[in-house]
């Protein structure tokens, strides 16, 4: 199980944090960091101090340009906030996220991402929208910055709580939506979200221009629901459908044409 | 309760994590620590930057020359320990530790401490013997040597979630996803969903004879996210947007027209 959660860091600007967060998770059993747009070099002195031995990580490590390539295959991808944003998501506790671990990742083909932002800047708002839940540490009100690595290692804990938990039959949370049918990954919802937005915009119901959160509410509505592939394939029909009757009416509608039949 | 619970380092060698410490402390809550025989200057430049900002507790802290002094006050002292020694002493986990707390500190002149060995050899024998019970964080046995403010991070952890358990008399876990926002009665939800077939029939994406479980499944889908009402409000906008498109496409079609886009 625990070899299935991938550590994602988004833009560190500290080698020491890399460092520490290679040997947080290599203390708890984890072995599979990605890290996104790296504002500093991820290997040096600073890294090998802090990592005390789990720089190995850092080599093994995946680097990528985008969060979509470090997540693309993930089943669950859940963004450390340190508050609520403009637009509130899921929000889910350390404790919590560790119970739903065993049965998120029940399934073989299953993988968890744990992101986590900027040490000054956290994860921008486009990058929590791209999380179907966000994970919250509690912390002092009057000081609440963890550093980079204390985060990983107080998740990567919980983390492996949980597998303990599991290992020893203890408990996993009772099944809540799962229905044994696969989940669709980050990407296939990615696409899912593209083709909708293009849909969106067909029927004149979005405007780029003036986005009013629309899309941004729409993810979080859709990511709430932990779509299966199976439902995201309806879905994605019920866009072509639509595309399809609105690229009729362009190819053939005088531009006023059907007024009446506005409701 | 958080404010009557001390952290004691002994023999610390880093100042690094002298500073780290402090801001998983401050992070967490907790404001009292002693540092027992430092073996380095604790207050460098190096503390100040992991402190980031809570260096204020390290100007405040106390320096002892033995443990003895540093818990004398205290009602429970724990060590941290990476496993048993020769001689089995109580062992508890940090979970364990935190429940363990409110009631430890339910009488105002209650004190706990939570003591933490050297970066290199940890608490001597003596020293562990000085405890009422050890505590052990769980870790990967092939790699299992926590860095010190790291360690004192997963406690102090601990320390919070049995803290805002007690004052809220009851779960540390946030709301799940309530987002304080009105959920969409029964009601709407089927006024939604009848809307969203006729549309589905005015694209020709649904067949009413040939059902195939598409509402069934269109319905689970949406039921499993909980939509608040306002979230509905724009399905079914986007519901009146396809069905203009729909009703367009019909007012001017000939028989045959777009049929080529059949499906």
């Amino acid at each position: 199980m625990l070899e299935r959660i991938r550590i994602v860091l988004i833009g560190t600007s500290h080698p020491g944090n890399i460092g520490g967060t290679a040997r947080a998770m290599q203390n708890m059993g984890l072995g599979d960091l990605a890290l996104v747009a790296p504002r500093c070099e991820p290997l040096t002195a600073d890294t090998i101090s802090r990592a005390s031995g789990a720089d190995t990580l850092v080599h093994r490590s995946r680097q990528v340009a985008t969060l979509e390539e470090a997540v693309a295959d993930c089943t669950l991808v859940v963004g450390a906030s340190a508050r609520s944003r403009t637009l509130p998501w899921p929000m889910i506790a350390p404790r919590e996220l560790g119970s739903r671990l065993p049965l998120e990742l029940a399934d073989s083909a299953a993988r968890v991402a744990l992101v986590f932002g900027r040490e000054d800047s956290g994860l921008t708002n486009a990058e929590l929208q791209r999380c179907h839940a966000h994970v919250h540490i509690p912390t002092n009100p009057d000081f609440s910055s963890l550093n980079l690595a204390a985060a990983v290692q107080v998740l990567a804990y919980e983390c492996r709580l949980a597998w303990l938990d599991h290992e020893q039959g203890g408990s996993a949370t009772p099944p809540d939506d799962s229905q044994g049918q696969p989940l669709a990954t980050h990407e296939e919802l990615e696409h899912y979200f593209a083709h909708l937005e293009r849909t969106l915009i067909a029927i004149e119901f979005h405007d780029p221009a003036m986005p009013r959160q629309l899309m941004a509410r729409l993810r979080r509505l859709t990511l709430r629901s932990r779509p299966e592939r199976m439902e995201l394939n309806i879905l994605r029909g019920i866009l072509s459908a639509t595309e399809k009757v609105a690229a009729n009416r362009s190819a053939q509608g005088s531009p006023d044409a059907g007024d009446d039949a506005a409701s």
